[in-house]
C-alpha cells in the first residue's frame, strides 16, 4: 500500500510520501511516489500518488511527456485548480484505456488511483488538492489544512491534534514524521524511506526533496523521542480501579 | 460504523465497544454492541459485534434463544473454541437466510458482520477470538494479545506501543480509553458511550459492565491528560531546519 500526506499552511506546503509498493507481502519494492514539475521563480507542482502502480506511472509519464508545446499542460496552466482538473482527466484517460477490452481481461484488478496535487503558480496562493479515482477532486482549506491518501488512518490522530493553518513548517515536518512512524509501526505495507518536500509560500525556490531513511538522525530522534514520550505520558496518567 | 477491542492478558480480559450505529451520517443511533452470557462460578462469554445491525442482532437473539435445553449452546459448551465455532456457524446461518431469495432483493447490501468472542469456561484459561464474516476465526496469542473489529486503525498505534501480555488490567483500561478517544476524534462514525467489561483470570465473578459517557470523570481525566501530554511531548521534540 502507500501513505502520503500534504499540508497547506500559512507558512507554506509540506509533501511527504512513503516508497513501498507491494503486490502481496512477498513482493515488496521501493518506488518513488513523489513527482515534481517546476520552473523556479514561476511554478512548483508536486504530485503524490497511491493506488495501482501501472496507472499512477502512466498518469505521471503522460503528464510529463505532454508538458511541452502549445496545448494546456502542467507547465503552462495558470491555476492549480486547472492542474488538478488535468490530473483528474489524465487519470480517467489511463483507467479507461487500461480497463478497456473484452471483459475477463481485467480479472478483477482495481485500476484506480488517488493523487495529491499541490504547489504554487505565480499569481496564486499555494494550494493542495486530492484527486479521486473518479477524476473529481477536493481542495484543502484553512479549517482542514491537510490531505492524506493511502493508509491514512493510523497517522491521522496526531495530525488532528497538533496541526492547524498557523503551524510552522518545522512543526509540520515533525508531525509528518510522527504520523509516518505511527503508520509504519502498525502497517507492514507502508515503509521507509520517506520522501519529503517543503515549500515556503511565495518563495518559488527550486525544490529540494529530502529522502529520509531509517538512519536519518532527525527521524531517529523524533521516532525515539515520541515513543519514549508517549510511554511516559501513559505511565503518568492515573489508574482507576472501577473494576477491581 | 463501530469500534471494538478486546485484550487477553495474563491478568485477565478486557472488552470494550462503542455504541454508535449509523446508516449515513443523518441516521445515527445508539445500540449496545456488547452482549454477555454468564453463569458466575462457571463461565463468562462476551460477544462484541461490528457490521450489519440486522445480522448482529439476529445472531445474538438466536444464540440467546437457543441457550437452554439439551443441544450444544453457549451455556453448556465446554471450550471457548467451540463457542467461537458456534458463533461463526450462527453468523453463516443468518447471512444465508437474509441474503436468500430472488437476486435483486439484496440491492447491494452487505449482510456481513464481525464478532469478537471471548471469556473463560471453567477448566480452561481465558481466551478471545475474532470471528470473520465468513464464519472462520482466529485466536489472540501472547505475542499479539489483542483483537479489534470495526474502525480499528486510528486506535491501533497506541495499543501496539504500550500493551503486552503482562500489562495490568488498569493499564489495559487506560490504553483502551485512549484508543477510543483517538478513534472518536478522527472518525465521526464511532461515538460515546463506551461499554467496558473487565474480567480477572479465574475469578468467574459476575460481570459488571461499565458504561462510560462523555461526563465520566476518569475518561475525562485520561482524555485531557493524554491530549495535553501529547502536545507537551510534541513541543519538546527538537525542530530541525533541513529545509530552511
Amino acid at each position: 500500500m502507500t501513505y502520503c500526506v500534504a499540508m497547506r499552511l500559512r507558512a507554506g506546503l509540506l509533501f511527504a510520501s512513503d516508497s513501498r509498493t507491494n503486490a502481496g507481502v512477498d513482493h515488496i519494492a521501493t518506488f518513488r511516489k513523489m513527482n515534481v514539475f517546476e520552473q523556479p521563480g514561476e511554478r512548483l507542482v508536486t504530485l503524490l500518488n497511491a493506488g495501482n502502480l501501472a496507472t499512477t506511472q502512466s498518469v505521471v509519464s503522460l503528464l510529463r511527456q505532454r508538458a511541452v508545446g502549445q496545448g494546456a499542460h502542467l507547465m503552462n496552466l495558470t491555476s492549480m485548480y486547472d492542474v488538478a482538473e488535468l490530473v483528474g482527466k489524465t487519470l480517467k484517460e489511463v483507467v479507461a484505456r487500461d480497463s478497456d477490452g473484452p471483459g475477463q481481461l481485467n480479472q478483477g484488478v482495481d485500476f484506480g488511483a488517488n493523487f495529491i496535487v499541490g504547489g504554487q503558480i505565480r499569481g496564486e496562493a499555494p494550494r493542495i488538492f486530492h484527486v479521486y479515482p473518479q477524476g473529481n477532486f477536493i481542495e484543502a482549506t484553512e479549517d482542514t489544512p491537510y490531505l492524506q491518501i493511502g493508509e491514512s488512518k493510523y497517522g491521522k490522530p496526531i495530525i488532528d491534534r497538533v496541526i492547524d493553518f498557523d503551524s510552522s513548517l518545522a512543526e509540520a515536518t515533525k508531525c509528518a514524521l510522527i504520523s509516518f512512524d505511527s503508520t509504519i509501526r502498525s502497517n507492514l505495507s507502508v515503509g521507509l524511506p520517506i520522501d519529503m518536500l517543503l515549500y515556503k509560500t511565495d518563495s518559488f525556490a527550486p525544490a529540494q526533496p529530502h529522502r529520509i531513511t531509517k538512519e536519518d538522525p532527525y527521524f531517529m530522534k523524533v521516532s525515539q523521542g515520541w515513543g519514549g514520550g508517549l510511554k511516559r505520558v501513559f505511565e503518568q496518567l492515573p489508574d482507576e480501579d472501577w473494576f477491581a
